[in-house]
């Protein structure tokens, strides 16, 4: 058996959140957390543990803020399928996290840019002392330097988190690049474990983890028919099919396709469409794209793609606020 | 500059019209073929070019029966992008095909079966005599094993065909197979161009198709927005994105895209859906994928895997009759 080592984490409803604010029925993560666990999925990331009093966003659903005792509702018993959370810089409040032993959560994931590093490392110390399995995710990859990524990386060898995430943020990244960065990694924590993240920008995100999982990435994040911001990522699926573990199942993730995601994708937009695909072949974050599907020029695809190639009009690049 | 010694064969109308009944309307092929010429497309495939006396499809659109005077208006002014179609075995009179010179056509290629690879090489013969360039395509590879491929690709070895493509029928071949066949290709066919043609049932056909040019490949079949038989093909757009060749542009395919293709695939289906996903991921033809899609089931997933890995209610596998 192949790949016996690799272990799935689903964030469709992390990721998938950045489409529909979040909007998921209880109903539907419930089910969703059942169809994992059968499935044989190791990880769910159920959403975010940000704070609501360092981010707008009352709007959004549950899922963006999480609470522990709304968490015990949603999911009255827990199976070998581990909970995780993702947390941003600068909005997150530690003192929300309660240690692990009276949490849901099992895993607390930090996503930073590269400046940000040390201020990851900071709560990595945090959740590791309450006894959460961490994991640093390093967005926007294809935008990082090499010094910065080298300097990063040696101070992440010497904090205590336990996965560190290669993070394809733009979806412009191909099996080459992610094999280079694989080896970068493997080089400089030698004592990690390594995850990856990709985004189907260029229809390139299931390949792009299997050349991860080539290279020894074992962490592999993926959601269920694809579902996350823009592009979306790799879906859960043909992951489950891919590894040749027996352990993992693919008829129950069809069983949760078929009775709620193509209603969702009817509802809610993602995957492979042509203004995304612009934003990862020029190496961008998507918001412009996100932006312009949400305009009534949502399928001007070649003025936008002028907009966006033409200096004089490019939209600035800046930074992205979630990966 | 890498990759340039690879050409670009879009088989929009040909495999997409596996999906339409090649209901292309003349505007369409003519738009079609002045954008890809814009693009850098090397080649256009047109359509078949088989007998409407071999085969029935009275109902089809002229590019399932290419005729020589139709071509001539619909592309008044050749350019640089050379024209082909696709013969199937038993289903071509090769008395319909006129000598090059007197011919809108570049290049004929032969679609068969392993079985059939002594006619696809009469064939070729005859189509080589007559001035053509000419490939062979031996559909459905993931069913063949490996002494008839051995033996096959022998005798085309010494045939006077130019390419030779590998073909992915099923969309159920990564890219270690594909580096395994291309490897093989090679070392059995030294003085053959080899081609590549993939479909998308896993989301790899653009991948698939880099993991070919990098052992190699350099026909490389595409089309654009996908669009082909079932979960369709590699996309040209981005095809095109990615190889540094400065004879490509994408912006001409985005104007095709925009103008043309969101409608069509609003009309038509092909891309990812979960049925072609399973007939990808169990290595089977999906023919029964596009009935469960025409029917009132289209959306039951569950029972159509059921049905289809249950040794008692499988269906049949059969041979397929287009690639």
């Amino acid at each position: 058996m192949k790949n016996a080592n690799c272990k799935i984490l689903d964030c469709t409803v992390r990721d998938g959140g950045l489409v529909n604010n979040w909007d998921f029925s209880v109903d539907f993560v419930r089910e969703l957390y059942y169809g994992l666990s059968e499935a044989g999925v190791e990880y769910m990331e159920v959403g975010y543990k940000n704070s609501p009093k360092l981010l707008k966003g009352a709007d959004a659903g549950p899922w963006r803020f999480l609470d522990e005792a709304f968490l015990r509702e949603v999911i009255p018993n827990k199976t070998d399928t581990k909970l995780s959370a993702l947390v941003d810089i600068g909005r997150v409040d530690e003192n929300d996290i309660l240690p692990r032993e009276q949490s849901m959560l099992d895993l607390i994931r930090v996503a930073c840019y590269i400046k940000d590093v040390d201020k990851a490392i900071e709560l990595v110390r945090k959740f590791n002392s309450l006894g959460y399995e961490t994991s640093i995710n390093i967005m926007a990859l294809s935008h990082v330097i090499e010094t910065d990524l080298s300097e990063a990386l040696q101070e992440i060898a010497a904090s205590p988190v336990d996965v560190v995430y290669i993070v394809d943020s733009y979806g412009s990244l191909d099996s080459k690049d992610i094999s280079y960065l694989t080896t970068k990694f493997s080089r400089l924590l030698p004592e990690k474990t390594l995850g990856i993240h990709t985004h189907n920008n260029m229809q390139l995100a299931f390949s792009n983890t299997i050349a991860g999982i080539e290279s020894g990435v074992t962490f592999l994040d993926s959601s269920v028919f694809g579902m996350g911001r823009a592009a979306g990522n790799c879906p859960t699926e043909l992951l489950v099919s891919y590894l040749k573990n027996p352990r993992y199942e693919v008829r129950p993730l069809l069983g949760i396709i078929e009775k709620h995601m193509i209603k969702m994708r009817e509802k809610w937009e993602w995957g492979y469409i042509i203004p995304y695909m612009i934003t990862g072949l020029l190496n961008e974050h998507p918001r412009t794209a996100m932006a312009l599907r949400s305009s009534a020029d949502s399928d001007k695809y070649v003025e936008y793609y002028d907009r966006l190639t033409t200096p004089e009009t490019a939209f600035g690049a800046g930074a992205a606020k979630s990966e």
